[in-house]
């Protein structure tokens, strides 16, 4: 259908030299682009019946924004460094569109590192991570090209690539080795058009961090073949205590990455929008003309807001460590508060989490009979039970649990987890006899 | 070429099926999309030679930007609306990707009026009012239509639309009617695969502010073609006294409107990024399609700084009509040196704006022989001057003056450029008989 369309547009393209007419009434359509851009979380979200119980509050775990509830602000300093730039008035006119300078050499400096040293130049300023993913996805394919994207994985890869007319393949994480990649499946996928690996560390939805070794095995198939990285690190040293975060920059040797951050969830406030890309190209493979690409691109709607980029400096340099261990002691101890609640409880297998804002739950279908999939199953907790949880896209039989939730709300959810697959668990052999009958 | 292009990407496509094999060795390309992603004041900026005469400090009267002089604050009640936003701690969250519902509400309301009303969901929020002319374009627009722009005109328009493979068609201004469109020849250019008419009021690079009848006549010619209109209203309310603008969906009986916004000029910060679309569809001809294609289009990458959206309820209905009053009166005040100035000089024919923030300057090139167009023009008003303007894209022999710089260095400005045009001017008999010679 790819090469349909083509076709399609080639032969209308014949008809238009033919009779140069116009409209003789309205017939407005929208775009294929808008047509195919499509968001799966709006899919799921509007598609679901959504009346929960009316004798329980609802909670949501399912909003991947850690500010929805009050219990994790950002810093004082984060705020101040905001009313300064104000104040300064030095920020209220137009920044290049790849950043103010100062705050590009700022952002560097941060993640600068010997084995992948940063300049000023190597860093883009963008509207959010989102647009940094976007800018990175953009420079490197073309339509009809593809990219390779972990499954479960973060929807809105797909979303920017089909819009484009991108393909996309999933390659598939595995539950059971904390969900590291099945590199031997990844690598399956890869053809001549695989222009872009995308690589989300740490992850969601499954909160899981690399190790050194598993990185580098990733970065070997790349290497192998020859495919840039895309490395989402917007979760990038939110880890819990004893795991260590690796960028995945820091281990590669030729591959060309193209890092995405920002202060979304480090700093927990996502609504700022100010993401980044850092440009790491030991080998100089991306070279001149994919750095330029990337500045062409940031020119045709600018970037992040001036005031968050004046107040990045101070945002990065002054913000104190306690603030971000008191954020990570947090999601640790919900996660393990979660983790320790539905172990116990039975046809669920949770999945605990090294870092990141989540849990993953696996259910055991076969012995949830009256539910034919996980979105049914997700769907059912929200009517009993006013717990909502969304399933994870594109993954079968595991939902998402996001862990930024005041502790008791947390502690008050997974009970009620508890008490609805109680109500619904089957033991197969039970389930076996009712079919025999 | 266009044609080509989908006849060679629809034979890879077959190539691919026959042998999928994977890449040997790094061969990483841009994008089509980002290498035809031009801007063409980059291209002009980078291709002159830039030095300036080191006995006269540079006075850059190129940067369509109000805030570099410091002449042009922004009103403190703007700022302290940042700050109080900032200090609700309210605003630190995911917004919607069309905006806060609160904050959409206030910008409808702002500019609804009996003959254009307007309810918070006619109003997405964007980052910037390049976004909204983006996602404008993009909703309206399949690669190989075409779409109508002014020239001169924003060269924006034109990047966006040939990076998303759209073709340009350039309608004419005429300076004698100024700057007002010259309409046969508009028409001239619509044909069926027209999807989209771009009208600036009031303009940049023009300061033209259309007249209610030039209104009208503007609005027929779409009708009787049915082609919508992407109304650029960036500029909007800043008229000279005297002065009427009228937004083009206040007149439209039945031209559905896409009309672009926000706060970078009026308010005087750009940096900030807010920008939005308001969507005038009396007679559901976008119907709900075309809204709900810029809802998914707005999804890619979300909009707006909450902070800035959180802010925008009281910079919109708390900053004194003072304000407004001191900027209009200033470059008012500054358009009428810089005219009354240049209107005297030999050789030049400025154009008085109506408002705006430019103000346009004909340069009769017959008299001035030694330069072969108005490019050449303004690279020697540089290097002999130190005074810098930017020729009109694609419009020849004419120069923009941007008129928010601080009064003594737009009246410095004006003595060199008649300095400049004294020392180069030939008059025509002169040119014939020195040819004669």
């Amino acid at each position: 259908s790819q090469s349909d369309r083509y076709i399609d547009l080639h032969y209308s393209d014949v008809q238009l030299t033919a009779h140069k007419s116009c409209r003789q009434r309205w017939n407005i359509r929208p775009s294929e682009m808008s047509i195919n851009t499509l968001n799966p979380i709006r899919a799921i979200v509007d598609g679901m019946k959504l009346t929960p119980n009316p004798e329980k509050p609802m909670i949501a775990l399912s909003i991947g924004d850690p500010t929805v509830f009050g219990n994790l602000p950002t810093d004082d300093k984060v705020l101040q460094a905001m009313k300064d730039a104000i104040d300064s008035n030095k920020y209220n006119g137009y920044a290049p569109s790849v950043g103010y300078q100062k705050s590009r050499e700022v952002v560097a400096n941060f993640y600068s590192c010997p084995e992948a040293p940063l300049e000023a130049e190597d860093v883009l300023l963008t509207s959010g991570c989102s647009q940094a993913i976007d800018l990175a996805i953009t420079v490197l394919c073309n339509p009809g090209d593809n990219i390779l994207v972990p499954c479960p994985g973060f929807s809105l890869y797909k979303t920017l690539a089909v819009s484009l007319g991108i393909q996309v393949k999933l390659y598939t994480l595995l539950p059971e080795k904390s969900w590291e990649i099945d590199l031997q499946h990844m690598e399956s996928l890869i053809d001549d058009r695989t222009t872009c690996l995308i690589v989300n560390n740490p992850s969601n939805p499954c909160g899981s961090v690399y190790s050194k070794e598993h990185l580098q095995n990733i970065l070997s198939v790349a290497s192998k073949h020859c495919v840039p990285i895309l490395a989402d690190e917007i979760y990038g040293d939110m880890v819990f205590p004893g795991c260590t975060y690796q960028s995945m920059a820091s281990l590669s040797s030729d591959v060309p990455i193209l890092a995405c951050g920002g202060l979304a969830k480090r700093w927990l406030v996502p609504g700022w929008r100010l993401g980044w890309i850092l440009i790491h190209d030991k080998n100089q493979i991306f070279g001149k003309e994919i750095r330029q690409g990337l500045v062409k691109l940031s020119q045709r709607i600018l970037g992040a807001c001036t005031i968050v980029q004046g107040a990045i400096e101070s945002i990065l340099n002054d913000t104190p460590q306690e603030f971000y261990h008191r954020t990570i002691s947090f999601l640790e101890s919900n996660s393990e508060i979660c983790f320790s609640e539905l172990s116990t409880v039975p046809g669920l297998t949770p999945v605990m989490p090294s870092g990141a804002m989540y849990l993953m739950v696996g259910i055991e279908m076969e012995h949830f009979p009256e539910f034919q999939n996980d979105v049914q199953f997700t769907e059912r907790l929200v009517t009993e039970q006013s717990v909502f949880c969304l399933p994870a896209f594109e993954y079968p039989n595991y939902f998402r649990i996001v862990v930024t939730v005041p502790e008791e709300m947390m502690v008050e959810a997974c009970t009620r987890i508890r008490e609805f697959c109680q109500r619904h668990y089957r033991t197969c052999s039970q389930d076996s006899n009712e079919l025999d009958q």
